[in-house]
């Protein structure tokens, strides 16, 4: 029933999508307010995210639910800064670096590039544990900070403030614990929020699809990139996504450290193949959507304009590019058992055993571990002989080694022949 | 995953059930037992019940969450009554006075009748709130004076204590504000384990059926008996259900002390038909469960053997029974707008307009007003001429009138013709 002052009981709310119908706009204001403030419970939001999981939103509740969630916070105003602002995100593997070589790539071609992070948790790791095991360097800024590093170098990696989105950051911490993560409807708004409140003028999304990835399956993958871009251009963001394949860890390193010294191989003209094809690529995407379809980033890449951009983009916030990094104290090889060709490394089962390692963290409150991780010796494709080394597992305590050998092993088959080659790039969805 | 010392991660669980799975006993036994000290949260629960309510539970599911939550609390011995023991549970209408004439009916008879009842929330009345219109007369008793009550008086109408099934009271409440109310399986398991719990050798199920139950459809209603009585049978308590229909309200009072005075209409060997028949019904069906099958309940309420065990129930918890019962200050009638045959009167609609009146609660911390309610003057299949009363709206607060009376002159249909009969028991589940 309808309560006085064009308010509503939050558990009519719920019965509604429950049964399978549709909340209203105003409907959806109300809920996302009164869930911020605290007059819907945590217990009626939880059921109501499981209702939603299991029967969907329409495309104008996703709509109205994102913009609310927007609403619940402030947006930020990036007209001082003096170039095209465009931003990158990814839904998240194993592996996945892309951020730290792609953002001073992109600011070097001459647009800004407003990255607010998250931090890694379960098996995919995050910017800002990787970031951190660079001596020095803060995550944390404000927006002053944020917004003049903006306008000096043009790349900024930094965290997500509370003041963005909170509305966000209350459900989400609820999804995580009630199992209703994996909602296309709340992953899309959610990320869309916080995207959007940031204030950027265009947007790229790298949507995994694979073990690795909350996505399993192109279908869903698709999904969830149709509806962020339909989110993205409602809101006047120029936003366009592009799949890309999660079956198989990005690169050859997994883990904090030893992502970042990967990045800075890239930054520095190298670097494994899929890292540098698929950050050229975003960098491509990003750059276009900024209005600077002349820039060439892999020349940026082999010039050295890009390793200066992170450089600067580093000392900006207090780190130091130049000391070393942190390095693992125990160490183990995995050898292959057999001859023949590496059928598949299998990127979940290889993110759990990084995490096992003590690279990623069980609850938000835990540290991460600097130097833990997993470095690929090989990838898929390639041929082996037995006793060759496919991977060197790195943990600063001895002890995590034992429950990551057995995982790390079985996500690695050896077959008789070399597999047909997988895409990285599966699909582009544009408006 | 699967933490030290066989216990489960809640989420997982959840999980679990929102993928469409099933439960183990350890799983279950698990997450009520953490549920009721603390360590699952509401909103936990909260999913997991939406999860519940959308995939459903296997009939070993229903059973061992049952077991659990008895298992949560104490089990009441009745061994020391020297009658079979044998109780009625309604799964709530509107009208529903039956409990009242049925208790000391059945014990007259030569039961004994344990009945611990609850109060009304929302359009349905509560047997508590309608006995604390009579003077003096209160619902708690302690565990001693209640089975004291059991053994001397033969029949007892109270509170049940905190102590039996508390993870249910803990679920119910929880339910009550998260739109999961109507899961069959959750309703099934929550009335089951107090009655379970409160010790009776048997059980007789009253589950309605219509407009004014929690079951809108036969299908529904007769899963839910279906449910219940497995339930029963699998814990040795001798258990039948009858489906009865609540598209009508029972009998001509809706309210609090309305009802208690047509109860003792019942008890003097007057009252309704339909009340009297369904009375009679479970009396016959009660005494037959408890072994007692030569007993002749009809004799019972025409002798004054039943009224005589009211008096004693009633002054057993320090009520008088020849206390005048509340009236109600504000008085309104709804008249027949037309001639014709009066075809429906809506129990969802008159329960609502009884609940407006103040006959009811919206939350649980409300009181309820004693005089509250409505009197119908006309049943369905009865003529009317144009100006007839259909019913009276009775209130404390004339203030109250307005809201109720569209929504009661609207549950009231008048045709050309009169409606064909509906019978009152509609069907008989047994084990």
């Amino acid at each position: 029933m309808t309560a006085a002052g064009g308010e509503f009981a939050a558990v009519d709310l719920i019965r509604i999508k429950r049964d399978g119908g549709t909340l209203s706009d105003a409907q959806i204001d109300w809920l996302i307010d009164a869930y911020t403030h605290g007059a819907v419970a945590d217990e009626q939001m939880s059921a109501l995210a499981m209702a939603i999981l299991l029967r969907g939103m329409t495309p104008a509740e996703i709509s109205r639910w994102t913009t609310a969630m927007i609403a619940s916070g402030e947006r930020l105003d990036l007209s001082s800064v003096p170039r095209p602002t465009v931003d990158k995100h990814s839904t998240g593997g194993v592996g996945d670096k892309i951020t730290l070589p792609l953002t001073p790539l992109v600011a070097a071609c001459g647009a800004a590039v407003p990255q607010l992070s998250g931090r890694g948790l379960g098996h995919t790791g995050g910017t800002l544990d990787k970031l951190e095991s660079i001596r020095g360097w803060r995550a944390r800024l404000t927006n002053d900070e944020f917004l003049a590093q903006l306008r000096d170098v043009g790349a900024v990696i930094c965290a997500a403030g509370s003041g963005l989105a909170p509305a966000d950051g209350k459900l989400y911490a609820l999804r995580d614990v009630t199992g209703t993560v994996e909602a296309i409807p709340l992953i899309a708004s959610s990320i869309m929020s916080k995207k959007i409140a940031e204030g950027t003028d265009a947007l790229i999304l790298d949507v995994k699809v694979g073990s690795g990835a909350f996505m399993k399956t192109i279908d869903d993958a698709r999904e969830l990139a149709r509806t962020m871009v339909t989110l993205g251009t409602a809101q006047d963001v120029h936003t366009v996504a592009l799949l890309t394949d999660m079956s198989t860890p990005l690169g050859l390193a997994i883990g904090n450290a030893v992502e970042v010294a990967e990045s800075v191989e890239v930054l520095a003209g190298g670097g494994p193949d899929d890292v540098v094809e698929l950050t050229l690529a975003l960098a491509r995407e990003m750059l276009d959507a900024a209005g600077l379809p002349d820039a060439d980033p892999a020349a940026a890449l082999a010039d050295g304009r890009a390793m200066d951009s992170w450089r600067a983009m580093i000392r900006a916030q207090g780190g130091d590019p130049d000391a070393p990094l942190p390095d693992a104290l125990e160490t183990e090889v995995i050898r292959a058992e057999r001859d023949g060709y590496v059928a598949a490394m299998d990127a979940y089962g290889l993110g759990v055993a990084a995490w096992r390692l003590g690279a990623g963290r069980a609850r938000k409150e835990d540290p991460v571990s600097e130097p833990a991780g997993i470095l690929l010796h090989r990838r898929p494709g390639h041929p082996v002989r037995a006793g060759d080394v496919l991977c060197e597992l790195r943990a600063e305590d001895a002890a995590r080694i034992p429950a990551a050998r057995d995982l790390a092993a079985s996500s690695i088959t050896i077959a008789d022949t070399a597999p047909s080659a997988v895409p990285l790039i599966l699909d582009r969805i544009t408006p």
